[in-house]
């Protein structure tokens, strides 16, 4: 027998692991890709789903305050912190099967194993499903976990669903959850009884397909600074009567601030630093610019991440350094919107070594790569749960129906996470080996 | 007596000049600013406003084929081309009084003082009061002096007017004039008849102001390479999860692209090129953008001036080749729309040195400036005309109410004007001077 003699590459993995992947993208396929919206109905047949197959395998089920799923493998001593594993059950609008769905199905397929097996670990091994991690549905992310730490408040009760107006507390009371409690920002866990969280999630930038490489072990969550709209205030002129020297052209000031920042961001990254700058928004105004008219203003996006906060910190007073020199020199003004800060989510470097040695004693190829999405995984780090992340190779990012996995890829990912899972909770088989 | 003695200096020409511009502004005035629409109601009114001064002043007058104005001071030999002055009595919606007006104004008071003065001009002097220059309201400019030239074609009669909707060809028939002769473009005036074609015009960019000097010779007059719409197309992406490397950002190419010509345009500016770079219109697709994802494209127009052709020819070619660079070091593309061009209008040397001498004969205040909008000027150049240009100086630009010409600075102008046309008609005073 090989190292992978009863794993997940067997065929009675592989078609149990295809067969759930079936039954959730029949659960809540909308025709073009698939929808579960955050506390929708298809999430919930997605986490019952889940919670049959795991009663089936003889795992015992349950749903938390905030309806979330709640697997558990009990440990020969309940005194000690759990083991704990999870992601996300929702999707985007018309999204991807796997964005989250992955991280419970392997979570739920090791669970199984190790019951199947009859191995008997020392610390409790939690799986779960979690609602709402994406920000679609009510306008913010990571529901779900931020329920389960005590991290939602009144205010969040009352936002609005995307689509029928009626706000997150309705829907939380028809799953049964006790909004009471969420509401009052009690914990549903304590961070202290849980020994370490690992989440399996798809990476959803290109870099794994680009380097040709199945598995990723995370090094941190990039946290961002965000401006939803600054604006870039000149004067509005003739394009033809107005020489150089006379100008305050928004449009050149933007050009040259973003050139400085993409100058800056080349060599960051020549010298390892994690970083990524982005513009996704840029607009004249309508209502006046044309042609043959120097624009009074322009507006623009701003959104950058980094693992690093001090990185973060840094760079955004260098934005401000070059905004200043750039309305020096060209008698433009900047004028910012709100700041908005979400902190990065530090992976635990023992955790993640960890992983790193189950790779290469596994000799399953990975690479170590910053995730540059959110995760649940940073709720539960920044409750300062010691948290990693493995990430699953996925060709044409996520958010869309495209999003494709291989199942093999899959298969080692959660190969690396059986692992981990076993180590942490400090497994014994009953059966010999 | 000064030198100035019975010049536009005095109270009575500067009384009449102040109620001529008043009747023109009572005559078309919207509340906010002047709107004389291109052959329509005001613009008419303005035209039988000069017309009816120019009669009672013993001036001839009439209405050429076009439905242009025509005054005429003869010459003593009709047989010698003759000497025009002019420009145009439309204006943009809520535009200013002066801008085209100005210059009729000015040779309406030249040759009203000529006749006044009783001087006899071996050329005979034409001043054209023209219509329809400003292309906001049939979609293409200098109709009034394109149909002189027999420019127009059957296809201009049919361009619609942005507010009625209705045919050039119908305002033109309304007017009397002679649709038929003007679309099958045959000149009302031979361009050999013409010796000389000076235009009086506001300044519309800020450069005088800011040099303090009420009158510039002009050099010549700009003229473009336009796109309305090029596109950048990257490649969407994460806006967190995509590194550097693997981007395809259309945003920070284009800011590339644009401060690659900035630097080019500051090189060539220190080497005295004429040149005026201008991108007015700039957005990424709203349809797709968002914060938080690198946007698929980014579209923006381009508005490229020079007096010279062979500069725009030159800039154009930078152009392309910046794109290739561009292209290549970040993997996005740009699509070009229709390339639109129109040449400069070149001012005849000759008479140019003429308008120099007189200022400096005169000790005006001046400077020699190119213009960067378009003037009928430059179709009578491009016909074959040797034509000149004096600007005065305006705050506030122009296409706007708060254009403001000091009568002062008017004067002046007018003084240089009626000393050119002088000169060049060869006047006789029938007076003793």
């Amino acid at each position: 027998m090989n190292a992978f003699a009863r794993t997940f590459h067997d065929s009675y993995w592989r078609n149990r692991i295809q067969s759930v992947f079936a039954q959730l993208r029949e659960l809540s396929g909308d025709g073009v890709g698939v929808t579960r919206p955050s506390y929708g109905p298809a999430e919930t047949r997605g986490l019952d789903c889940i919670a049959e197959l795991a009663t089936e395998g003889g795992l015992a089920v349950e749903r938390d305050a905030a309806a979330n799923l709640v697997v558990t493998l009990a440990g020969r001593d309940p005194a000690l912190p759990a083991v704990v594993t999870g992601s996300h059950m929702d999707s985007v609008p018309q999204g991807g099967n796997y964005d989250g769905a992955a991280g419970i199905v392997a979570g739920l397929v090791c669970l199984l194993r190790m019951r199947s097996e009859g191995v008997a670990p020392l610390h409790t091994i939690r799986l779960y499903g979690l609602r709402g991690e994406e920000s679609a549905w009510f306008g913010k992310a990571y529901l779900g976990s931020q329920a389960l730490f005590g991290e939602l408040t009144l205010h969040d009760m009352e936002r609005a669903h995307r689509d029928s107006g009626l706000p997150l507390r309705h829907y939380l009371e028809e799953l049964g959850a006790d909004v009471a409690r969420i509401a009052g920002g009690s914990a549903l866990v304590e961070p202290g009884s849980i020994a370490a969280y690992y989440e399996l999630h798809i990476e959803q930038g290109p870099t794994m397909v680009a380097r040709q490489v199945p598995v990723g072990v995370v090094t941190g969550i990039r946290g961002n600074i965000r401006h939803f709209r600054i604006l870039c205030r000149g004067a509005t002129g003739h394009s033809g009567a107005v020489p150089r020297w006379l100008r305050h052209d928004p449009v050149f000031a933007l050009a040259d601030l973003l050139t400085r920042l993409d100058e800056h961001w080349e060599k960051l990254q020549g010298q390892g630093v994690d970083l990524v700058i982005t513009s996704g928004v840029v607009q004249t105004n309508a209502a006046e610019h044309t042609l043959t008219r120097i624009p009074g203003e322009i507006a623009f996006s701003l959104d950058i991440r980094s693992q690093s906060l001090q990185t973060l910190d840094d760079f955004y007073r260098l934005l401000q350094d070059e905004c200043a020199i750039v309305r020096r020199n060209r008698g433009v003004d900047f004028e910012f919107d709100e700041k908005i800060f979400t902190p990065p989510g530090e992976i635990a470097p023992e955790l993640e070594r960890k992983l790193v040695g189950i790779c290469e004693e596994m000799q399953v190829p990975f690479i170590e790569i910053p995730s540059g999405a959110g995760h649940d995984a940073a709720v539960f780090a920044n409750c300062g749960v010691p948290s990693a992340m493995i990430f699953i190779r996925n060709e044409h990012g996520s958010h869309n129906p495209r999003e494709s996995m291989d199942l093999d890829d899959f298969i080692l990912g959660t190969e690396v996470l059986h692992a981990a899972l076993t180590r942490e909770a400090k497994c014994a088989s009953s059966r010999s080996t």
